[in-house]
């Protein structure tokens, strides 16, 4: 399944090819991953993944974000926030509020509405991922983990 | 870094917390890696990852492709396939041949300039992977590559 475009091609570094398919195999299994979520949020709920993306931000945040720290939590598209917001608030599922400090600053938070309907989508988000990762063993998770956390701290000590 | 949503609320499956948690590191890495990638072929060759991806295919394919098959190879993009090779037509990177069986049938392959030029893009690719993970031990690379296949195995027994 993957297609390991360059991987013959030793370059001069020490982990040269070993990169290469690593990079290609977790972009292969979070692209399979991305592709069947944002397929079955369409089916079942009938949205779209940046949808429930900004709906998961801000359910971890009660007290409501700004516009602009709201990008900083989204993980999937950072694209034409407003415009997704905007639906979210014609649907009934978020809310604009004023700040506290700065009245001209808006806040948007999730309504009653939002949060329950966000609930029924998450339980289903988790069940679709036991399912799908359901053939990992404990210390198949453990060991991922930790060396997805590995290849985080590498990547941030790293800037390319 | 991570915005692990909804990481808190279990449900009822036995791996439903490590499952969420897993995703959203894989998610993490490989959106942190994306991004960059993205961002170092726009300014260091004026070009984009769905073209990147296009010549790969190409490459890993001297004979050519027909541009059904070409889709089946993308790693990233499915979208706009047609256009991406048109442009890369007017380029000169890209090139059509008819299809030996049956003429009506069109490949794409690289021209020698378009294969000369990913050769280029392709050695900094694997640079800038390499200097990313820069910090991982080879034992690092093989847990994560052989975790990662057990989970793509994983994901491939348990459609969702």
């Amino acid at each position: 399944m993957t297609q390991p475009y360059m991987i013959e091609k030793l370059g001069g570094a020490p982990h040269s090819k070993q990169s290469l398919r690593l990079w290609l195999r977790l972009l292969s299994c979070s692209m399979t991953i991305e592709k069947r979520v944002r397929a079955r949020l369409a089916v079942e709920f009938d949205t779209t993944l940046p949808r429930f993306d900004v709906l998961a931000a801000l359910d971890r945040n009660p007290d409501g974000l700004k516009m602009s720290e709201l990008s900083d939590w989204l993980l999937v598209s950072k694209g034409n926030v407003t415009a997704i917001v905007e639906r979210l608030i014609g649907d009934g599922l978020v809310e604009r509020l004023a700040d506290g400090a700065d009245r001209r600053i808006i806040r948007v938070r999730l309504t009653p509405k939002g949060r329950e309907d966000f609930a029924g989508m998450a339980r289903q988000h988790e069940a679709w991922l036991d399912h799908a990762m359901g053939d990992l063993t404990d210390q198949d998770f453990e060991t991922l983990l930790a060396g997805l956390q590995r290849l985080r701290l590498s990547i941030e000590e790293n800037p390319i």
